[in-house]
């Protein structure tokens, strides 16, 4: 039996501590979360100005530091998302991020993809047609990916490790397996490279899959830190997708 | 008609051309490419020894720099090899590989895969049974693609731009795609990161088809620098692909 | 009147808060930091081995994946650690690590170096004649410095906005500033670069001061995570300093 | 005696030199480098557009490649420059580049800096008292690092190894040399690298000497690739130094 995701999921795995040394510490005003106060931290230390000559909230300071583009500030906090019910065309094209992010992602040699869990497309859904037919496809494509472990095992049977012909088997066999196939990855980033990739997938010209991933990811990141995270602005695209633009321009 | 790839092709696309200042000149010793000259005169710089008080012939003291991890001095000549005949999983493994290394990939959501190119993974060469189940399945991915393609820009008619109409059916379709599925990808990487890369990837652990292309990889850059990459080491694995190991260990 | 250091400070600034999925938990055993089990998490669902079939402890378990050299894994936590009392050649060799680090420092453009501290090399330390001469030669540096900013103050009156003039002002100035002048940096690594950092900068080879600098950031991270840290191995040098090596290289 | 430098010397060290695989030829037209023909041959690899169909120059495509954004393909072309006549200050804030850029600087751990360069800021060149002021006070910094190495010579007269000796005592000794003293460092960047450094040390806010530097870095990357560099503009600023903006900002 098949299991199909529509969507992506996105979990928090990790968000900072801040532990604030007693000597330097910041005359904070407004709400923060920690993240928000380890990057005000940072950003005063460059300047000595823990005193907050100008009586800023976090949320002020932050804000005038994204506007002036200061950008290293933001490489202090890292968050860690986990991304499940997503496709393997997704996280080919999002692990080519690589300033600031750190990557753990399930693999397809060393897991058995009889679990056999697929990412069906946004355009195609709700056109039943192409439903069908897709459907038919991966379900076709993982039977052979099947039969191909069992031959292989076959052929590898001098392989006395069983683990090993296994890992043998498996990534052949995974050749026939379609794009579509669901996996998860543990992504983390720092927010300077959040904000970089949100900028980059959020707009219209991406593909809708991880649109609509990174419009979770910006809920899950908004709702942790929204000083650091609240000048995207969400909108609906002619598609019919969710997309997004950036009050602070790469930083 | 399918075309089937059965090894990767590697070709160098780019190699640095060196040119040195009269007043810092090297007193160099021996044969040399030009990236080696550039790796020596980076290294000189650090310590002022243009006058190679030992005598040392280029291939000498690089061998030397290899053998201290004075990884930094690698990093200035680059080398970039266009990888064809390669799969879509080979690629996600190899993009990876961040620190050093540049990437120009063909997109599946720009390029029509009616072209429709694969690549058999080396465990089922020659193993006939495989192969014709191998090459069914992906004939019928293939064919689903096309279809989906088709009803994809049915449903989009109400798009007027036929690239970008294109573009969406494309993005969607691919989703039956298998991995086996043949792509090419412009590679730059530093020496420092190609040493790296090909460490990992000739190791007996690394998957088959990327350890083929690490070999391939070799043979290039051994042959543009030999004082560079000459402390590889090639070998049969007991699984009968060739796999490697380095002479100096990651700098 | 001058403040002089003779050993850096290193503070945890913020270490990783582990929030784990209920739905892939981990059957976890043994005492364990968050920062190591988030680890751990990532390691898991690579393999999907959340139920742990081996009964191995966190230690054990991330021990282990040193030894593989799956460094990718050790991405995922981030430290991040203040450095007060080191000097601005430190700092010049410790900004030259890059993958996997963020860094705000000081800045000598904005901040009055009026304020006046430097740090003394541990190798003029205890040594009189040598300890008189350096306090000497930075305190009239120092001095120099005070005159200098003075003096672009009135070249640079024409400069309405006074912030502004004494940023063009400090910036020139700040040419006599010794090596030795105090600076403080917020450091943010992740695990998989700390442990690079440290293998390199504990080693004999290593300079002094930077060495002094690593011992005390080690036992920092060594105390917040032994599993992650546990393998260096300290131990003093024939030049009397502490030096260090790493139990599992490079990964 | 004392060399001053008033002015960084930037040199080219190296350049890409492209080999162009028959059978993926791109249908070029109009000038170009090397550098700017790798960058359109990995353009179009990404759409398989060889044939040229908007019959464009190599520099039409190229700039409208840099309107869009698409910068993966500018991490193709590497220049290396060499940075001479800069203070230590400079490439203090210089390496702080990472993304795409390598590094080999002379070493004061090594290097006898009894040769004794200094870089006067551009600030103070003209104002004679300064100037008088400002070489006084590098004067005497030089005579008391000439005066700690002897010293510290005398007191490790205990280490056999005179290489390693004065390597000991110079790493001490220079912690009394000033930002002001000359270094010399091989830089390599990748076009988009170079672009972003560029944007950003060009502006107006930039400290003065590195943004003569950066002037310096244009002038002989423009007359490189005029295609890649050109939407660079130079004009006076305000502070009668020079100042650079970006037509196409940050790819």
């Amino acid at each position: 039996m098949l299991t199909i995701y529509r969507e992506p999921v996105i979990t928090l795995l990790a968000r900072p501590q801040f532990l604030e040394p007693a000597h330097l510490a910041v005359q904070q005003k407004g709400e923060a979360s920690e993240a928000e106060r380890l990057a005000e931290f940072a950003g005063r230390l460059c300047y000595m100005s823990q005193h907050n000559p100008a009586g800023r909230t976090t949320a002020e300071y932050l804000g005038n530091i994204l506007k002036q583009g200061h950008g290293s500030v933001f490489e202090h906090a890292t968050y860690v998302l986990l991304f499940e019910g997503v496709s393997r065309s997704l996280t080919h094209e999002l692990v080519r991020h690589r300033a600031g992010f750190g990557y753990s992602q399930l693999s397809q040699r060393y897991v058995d993809e009889g679990r056999a869990a697929f990412v069906m497309p946004p355009a195609i859904q709700g056109n039943l047609a192409l439903e069908q037919a897709w459907e038919e496809q991966v379900t076709s494509a993982h039977e052979a990916y099947v039969h191909a472990v069992e031959g292989l095992m076959a052929q590898y049977s001098w392989v006395e490790d069983k683990i090993h012909r296994r890992k043998m088997a498996r990534e052949a066999a995974r050749s026939v397996l379609p794009n579509a196939t669901e996996t998860k990855i543990v992504v983390s980033g720092n927010v300077r490279a959040w904000r970089t990739m949100l900028e980059l997938r959020l707009g219209e010209g991406a593909e809708r899959e991880i649109r609509r991933a990174a419009v979770a990811a910006l809920g899950v990141l908004r709702g942790e830190s929204p000083a650091l995270f609240g000048d995207f602005e969400l909108y609906q695209a002619p598609d019919g997708e969710m997309a997004g633009r950036v009050g602070f321009h790469k930083v």
